[in-house]
């Protein structure tokens, strides 16, 4: 899997480097590129093992993965404002509204979103009618009820008189990492028109096991490996998988999902080896 | 005309509405309703004549016109905001920022941008080739090379050693409001697939005259009347159409490109009837 990630990120990159660069220069641009960089492009890899199980080249996936990514960028660079979680450190750099602005950064997030809109309306994704699929879903997955949804529950949750339960935090992140990563996983069967319970409940799994691996990583992840600050959730007395689980139940909750991704994944057979191997990537990173 | 205006006014505000109650509900829904409440509609108008003219049906361009209002008015939110524009007043009202908080104020803004891209995939709009076209065209004339770029260059001209001239201001006004003006006018020839060279044409003069005539209430204007804060620029001592060609030049250019709207539009004869007054009212009105 490694070898397939590192090639899906080169070519992820040089697909948003070429989009960007299509723009007037300027300093929007710059910030557009720079909160383009880096990552660990889990989406994009999803994007293309998807399209790749169902028959989609590569060159057609590409600009789907590079929109999710983009898309992916600005949900950070806004949830990183002042007025949201203020974080001053991404990707182990300072975040887009401490190196330019706080305008630049609303600007810039207001573009990404912008791009990667426009990249799944890129020709070379297919015909007219799985361009206009992919752009429903995606509509879908940011809009009210997903994305944007999940990271204004998280805001009112900061000021909410109780802690959140185990049930509601489960359903915010469903909207906050889960639609975006549960699109990624199905872009396979939108390009193609094939049925996607497969890959949405794989993608439920992952996408929770995700979220549970990251709390886990604010508590015992360290700054200089993770690029981010860490043990924010824990100074600010929010309600995470591990307050709640405790460390322990919260690892052995984020095996079960990735049991349950595995067990999804049965109908793909052995052809299915990357996403399984992503699975696993995604609850032992460091990062 | 004005009877056209007020049923589209009508009938785009059903549809928003209806939109954003299939949301869930809570703050970030309330925020969105809020700020799609409201406005002139001269978007929304432009988008259901452009499609009269090229024989689409009003049930099909609507979910059109519903987009451009709802990307009007994230762009409202958003440059409203207390790191961009600073304005407390918008439409007679406390803006979004102000009556909730700046977190849902960028939230609100950032989901109605994905609410329009999701309106232009709508079925009822036509083919999958007539939704694809709108994507590809809307997501120019809102990112990086239009409106987001035009108004990343209005905020950076606030911090310029010298003041714009009419080049730059002319080329600063046509992305930040002219590209969503030239999207609407374009909506027709986009789903008909037809020839967009005359209502481009139109589109370009009356989106100037439209920010000339903005500039001019923003001195002559009354705030009770506009509804929003006047006097602003005068105050910031910004480059305007005004400030850099008086106020009868300013009116004398103005009417200029209203003249110039009518010669484009001859060859759709007397059935261009209502976008001819629109583009009389656009100079004259006092909101």
């Amino acid at each position: 899997m490694q070898d397939r990630l590192q090639a899906v990120k080169a070519q992820v990159q040089a697909a948003l480097d070429r989009a960007i660069a299509a723009l007037p220069p300027g300093e929007l641009r710059d910030a557009m590129a720079y909160a383009c960089t880096g990552g660990k492009r889990v989406r994009a890899f999803l994007v293309m093992e998807s399209a790749r199980l169902h028959g989609v080249a590569d060159d057609a996936a590409l600009p789907v993965a590079a929109a999710v990514e983009a898309l992916h960028a600005y949900s950070l660079v806004h949830d990183d404002l002042p007025a949201m979680d203020d974080d001053d450190l991404r990707r182990g750099l300072p975040t887009v509204h401490v190196k330019w602005s706080e305008a630049t950064a609303i600007l810039a997030g207001d573009a990404l979103q912008t791009l990667a809109f426009g990249l799944l309306a890129d020709p070379a994704v297919g015909d007219p009618a799985a361009r206009v699929r992919l752009v429903a879903a995606f509509a879908q997955a940011v809009g009210g009820a997903g994305m944007v949804w999940g990271q204004a529950l998280d805001i009112a949750a900061e000021t909410a008189a109780a802690p959140l339960t185990l049930d509601q935090i489960t359903q915010l992140q469903g909207g906050k990492t889960g639609a975006l990563i549960r699109f990624a996983a199905l872009a396979g069967p939108l390009i193609a028109d094939a049925d996607p319970a497969p890959l949405a409940a794989y993608a439920d799994a992952v996408g929770l096991a995700f979220q549970i691996a990251d709390d886990i990583l604010d508590v015992t992840g360290n700054e200089d490996v993770t690029g981010k600050r860490v043990g924010k959730d824990v100074a600010a007395g929010k309600a995470t998988f591990v307050s709640l689980l405790g460390l322990d139940g919260a690892r052995a909750e984020a095996a079960r999902l990735i049991a349950a991704a595995d067990a999804a994944l049965v109908p793909y057979g052995p052809r299915a080896g990357n996403l399984r191997h992503l699975a696993r990537f995604v609850i032992e990173r460091d990062t």
